[in-house]
């Protein structure tokens, strides 16, 4: 069994791309000649697989991974489950590795539930990794650090998100000076010791957003083992610049993670193919804008 | 458009009975007769929707609400959601109350795709309420907290759970001297006073483990306005002595969130009717045992 953080750092080296292409499909950004003239929930999840297939090969050759945001599928009833387990599963068949980015967190025999939901395959393909939340502590996640070990899964848990509001708790002073994402990427640390592989990442990662850039470098610099996966690059505020600072020496040691980003423009595509090469060119410049990004970084 | 707490004290008054009754399907939970021979995901989640008749016909006049772990239902894949969504539906065929223990929380637009997901009905039923995990803060809430507001739904946020891990986090000493989940419990009642109803209590509830009866009743005490929903009686360790100290003067304040307690008798009966009746029993001995601790702490 191959250690999840080590499949991430190998192909994010190779391609030169350390992007979770992010999936979050909705009905204004389906191409257009996706649009489903009915609004039906199956209708739509049936346009979601369509435009997954699209992304994915827009997507393919670029970089090492797809996060898919399964709110947008759970938003459309059973016929969204569907969808999800159909659009893991092609962008499995692409030789990617899948994110779901779930947020789960549940205790006991009920989060080994969601851990066999996510991670086993039925008749389809399931997750590589997943998000998680930390609230409930360590014995939510321990169904899914059981398959990180046996399975060669990865989890990331969420640290410091890039909203507005993740001050609210995140940023709690605690008595010994630290705010509560300091403590929550401290257990996550150790949680995820066990589980680092060769390239010295642990395949137990955090989630740490772009839009907050001193954060980022700072969780970087104190938690060298943990693979990161950041959200918020581009629309949300996130910089190429925040992102260079925070890559390691190798260019690699996290995930990007941009949607809005790399669905824009494959909205207006007219056809199939041209909404292919607008994911492709989007994914491209991405690619080149964090190139750009580190190299300025590395160069006195 | 009536508020949800003003149901569920209205209920749980009329019934005397301040409980959710927990629906968590497991294959070894189900009634013998209804095991599938297959163990086909499909299989089981048609076997989980025919317990779930039986679950709620044995607790339909005896509870004001049911509790569905979605968790179970998402183990199986796609076949789960749709056995999710019909068990919703029918329960509140049923006139019972639903929350749906889902313990969602993700940003912005994803939020707003989880709160249709959950409280818009799309061929069938909606959830009355659901849990949410409040990690990602405010904005992570605001999508259900509007519809709160405009359909009557109710909200249970996560603030003191029930399992052995739930110090990890939320013990964590603040600065101010508070624990997180005191913190987190002054948020969300000052994020819910504006959704407080005729009985005083808002529909913006939270979540607090039986299991940790001095945490429950200090609790109790500072936010005398939350709705709560005590999950970890029973099996889990959490005595209607505790609860018995933590409701109001009504007797009510509050829904015991019981799944083991209530399911496991009737794994084995072996026919349908005699499986109400053991869920029956089982919710008629539950309200009694909450009735005598309640009567016994208001007799001095």
């Amino acid at each position: 069994v191959r250690n999840f953080a080590d499949r991430v750092i190998e192909r994010s080296t190779i391609l030169g791309s350390p992007i979770a292409a992010g999936f979050d499909p909705r009905v204004e950004l389906l191409p257009r000649f996706l649009r489903p003239a009915a609004a039906s929930r199956r209708a739509v999840a049936h346009a979601f697989v369509r435009h997954a297939e699209l992304f994915f090969d827009g997507v393919a050759e670029l970089v090492p991974a797809v996060k898919l945001q399964i709110a947008f599928f759970e938003s459309l009833g059973p016929p969204g489950a569907f969808a999800y387990a159909r659009c893991v599963e092609l962008a499995a068949a692409r030789g990617l590795l899948v994110i779901g980015d779930i947020k789960r967190g549940d205790i006991g025999t009920t989060a080994t539930a969601y851990a066999e939901g996510h991670f086993t395959a039925g008749t389809r393909a399931a997750a590589d990794a997943v998000t998680l939340n930390p609230y409930l502590g360590i014995d939510s996640l321990t169904p899914f650090l059981d398959r990180v070990a046996s399975e060669g899964r990865g989890i990331f848990v969420l640290v410091r998100t890039s909203n507005p509001s993740a001050p609210d708790l995140q940023d709690a002073r605690l008595a010994d000076g630290r705010r509560l994402f300091e403590r929550t990427a401290d257990l996550v640390d150790e949680w995820g010791a066990p589980h680092r592989g060769t390239s010295g990442y642990s395949s137990v990662g955090m989630v740490v957003g772009a839009t907050y850039a001193a954060e980022l470098l700072a969780l970087r610099a104190a938690h060298p083992h943990a693979l990161l996966l950041v959200p918020g690059y581009g629309a949300q505020g996130g910089t190429a610049d925040a992102i260079g600072d925070a890559l390691d020496a190798d260019g690699a040691g996290l995930l990007v993670a941009a949607s809005r980003e790399l669905m824009r423009d494959s909205a207006a595509a007219g056809d199939a193919k041209s909404a292919v090469a607008a994911t492709r060119d989007a994914a491209n410049r991405m690619r080149d804008a964090l190139r750009r990004a580190f190299v300025s970084r590395r160069t006195p």
